[in-house]
């Protein structure tokens, strides 16, 4: 991996596979007057499963790969996606996680994807060793609703230490199709931040795969954020290939799944998060908790799994309020 | 989608990817004396799943992606296919939907493939606004047993309003892997007719994906044709995403599945056509429905869903009369 | 296929997608003295499990393909492999299937892959018509925990009738990623010698697919031959589309998979081998069989099946002695 740069592998996507295709992936290419490139994958644009794919695999910067699949819950087949990476740790603390924090409109817009690689720009991309070295474009995904502007993508820019010209930035809102697959696809990711926190060396991960399902999408976007968190913290199951100590994994078991939250284990994320006035910095951080993992030990063969999946939270998600099976 | 072509799309599909691997794929390219060229992919050709795989995707234009995936059904896995399309009502009823009658041999056969959407050539294509606007190559697919020739060739261009030499032709029977492949792969396609008929505007569908199972491929043409019908009334699952009113699908959710003949429901497919005379002129209308269908609707987040599949009757036509389980 | 190089396909996967690509494969790519090439998929390199899925497409000669799934047991979800393939026998008893003993540091090495096709090395490689004229290139792997060296591709190279300079080794042991992958994507293979041994002609076998779990990956490389057997014999599940009598597969079925080993059937193979000497000399010929064959019979439309998953199995061997579910 040491040669290997996410931001260039993620450039190349856009440029070969993603740009030449934007009409037929119903997204928009603009380019701001500072010289960023915006790829409008959800905001004004359409997009769709593939444009999905698309945001998730270049957030990655090429180092997993999501396939649609199906997942059983209370009888109904949910559509679902699958992850699988063979560099955890760089793929999704390097590069896809939401973390880097840029001033915007006032307020603050969290940024994945390996542009977060560059300097290390937020504690999560300082987990692991690697840095991205000056790759010749930078490539970074938001989550948001209105289309981002110079001042974000200076934002961006200056934070990471890059030229706006350089940058391509991914942004769609979170209630499109491209919304809830980009964050369903955090299904690998969501493990990773909590077993840091406890403790847990990111270079002891060899390979990681996860498994979670897209719920309803829809226009309105307190409903659709609530969605697709219950998409991870109800609905996710992830596989880690660790080299350890069982005890390691031992110590951290009971304390790692969202499940451990019996005081709100089973109500839906939508209501928790409006009780925290929507606002993350009120979240307690137990409540951003992996749904179930398996972590495999090869250095003793053993496998050590924690959580459980909630088929009732889903379905609920599923249908919606009022939906009915005829 | 506006400058896309699904005419282009397919023939480069079918020049780059499956003629200069006519061998591997086990099919046989041949031109007739009019210049259309015929691609056997299982009237004496052998064919294969990737075969199958490929007169789908083709005949969707490049707009839907095929899949293979398990499913199981009563204690079997059986094989199934899932197809993924962000744009169904392009891909399906102007482009893969069986419906364009041209004469041949004295008697009809019925075309589908993009080549329906260059003129709109029957009431289903019509019920888009999208037209490919003069492609440099025309395609379509036929289901036959016979080879295509010179006439066909000609009745389809006259038809489509293209010259004879622009024209590619895929062509398998019922009772081959592609012939089984291309039906059940018909799965979102299944849907949509159905609720056109029931006055759901095409362009409210934002994006669909299914599963259908291919059960025992068999020689014998009546049994096989059977087979790939019971795939698809009794074995597919349809997921739309739909912008609209709630009360929009809620009007004719009971109306819309094959469930609802409860006079034949559970009765597979072949005998019930055989007591039409094997012809679709004498099959009523409600028979050619779809098994599942659940609407997302993004407008108002609930999802809505009709239908069943009948797991007993995929089982018959995966056993077969007499097959055994040692 | 009259015209198709398993090698020159093989070979081409490996220097257009395995070697330049080598990092970030996490795979390390070196040149023997006497000018063979060895791929260390497995033996110090890390590897993966895309690594793994091109040891096993690239041994398959092209002819195969691998897909990552999912497949519940006793609760779990567990990763799973499904390989498809059109041309079972080719892509299997010429290639891909482990037959070829060639001699190594005063032992015997067993080689798998294309390069077996070329003389016919072997009597499984017999079993089909098909020989590779004169390829280019030719390609084997091998499973081993000392990295290939100039003695063993001499051997190879005598062996097949080839250049050492001309010869593409791809090596890992069995307890890594790459080695769990390589031997489980062996499901479809592993049906085929035990119907061959039964008289079953392998012309008559037009299509296979199949699916196996890929439990606990562990560095100890007792422990790990043992799981990637009982996948085998424990956990997979095999699709073959055949034409023939009814009678040629009823005359075989209750003869064929591992349950008919009943005063063994449930035993997990480590002991059981190890109760051999761990030397497949000692092994009943009757224990090397399949786990479970759905033989659909396109000649008259009828299934057969014959054996069944072990559910119990595979969870010991997922969970690992003491792993546990918190």
């Amino acid at each position: 991996m040491s040669f290997y740069s996410v931001n260039e592998a993620a450039a190349e996507i856009i440029e070969n596979e993603v740009i030449p295709f934007a009409d037929r992936l119903n997204i928009i290419v603009s380019v701001l007057e500072n010289g960023a490139t915006v790829l409008d994958m959800g905001i004004h644009a359409k997009g769709g499963f593939r444009a999905g794919k698309y945001f998730a695999e270049i957030g990655m910067g090429g180092l997993g790969r999501l396939n649609y699949m199906m997942m059983k819950a209370g009888g109904h087949l949910l559509p679902a996606l699958q992850c699988v990476t063979e560099d955890p740790a760089v793929c999704e603390m390097a590069s896809y996680v939401a973390r880097t924090k840029v001033p915007w409109k006032g307020g603050v817009q969290v940024v994945s994807g390996p542009v977060r690689s560059i300097l290390g720009s937020d504690d999560f991309a300082r987990s692991v060793d690697y840095r991205d070295p000056s790759p010749r474009k930078a490539v970074c995904g938001v989550q948001c609703e209105t289309l981002p502007d110079e001042e974000l993508a200076d934002g961006i820019a200056r934070t990471c230490g890059i030229a706006p010209e350089d940058l391509y930035i991914m942004a769609a809102r979170t209630g499109c199709m491209v919304g809830a697959v980009q964050v369903s696809a955090r299904n690998v990711e969501q493990s990773l931040p909590t077993v840091y926190d406890r403790g847990f060396s990111m270079d002891r991960i060899l390979e990681g795969n996860a498994v979670s399902p897209v719920i309803c999408v829809c226009d309105d976007e307190d409903t659709a954020y609530g969605r697709v968190n219950d998409c991870l913290i109800y609905g996710q199951e992830t596989n880690l290939t660790v080299r350890c100590e069982d005890a390691d994994i031992e110590g951290m078991l009971e304390d790692i799944p969202f499940s451990k939250n019996t005081d709100v284990y089973g109500t839906p994320f939508e209501p928790l998060f409006a009780r925290c006035g929507r606002s993350w910095a009120n979240v307690p951080r137990d409540w951003d908790a992996p749904c179930r993992i398996n972590f495999y030990n090869v250095k003793t063969g053993k496998v050590f799994s924690t959580g459980s999946v909630h088929e009732g939270v889903l379905v609920k998600g599923f249908l919606g309020e009022g939906g009915r099976i005829a």
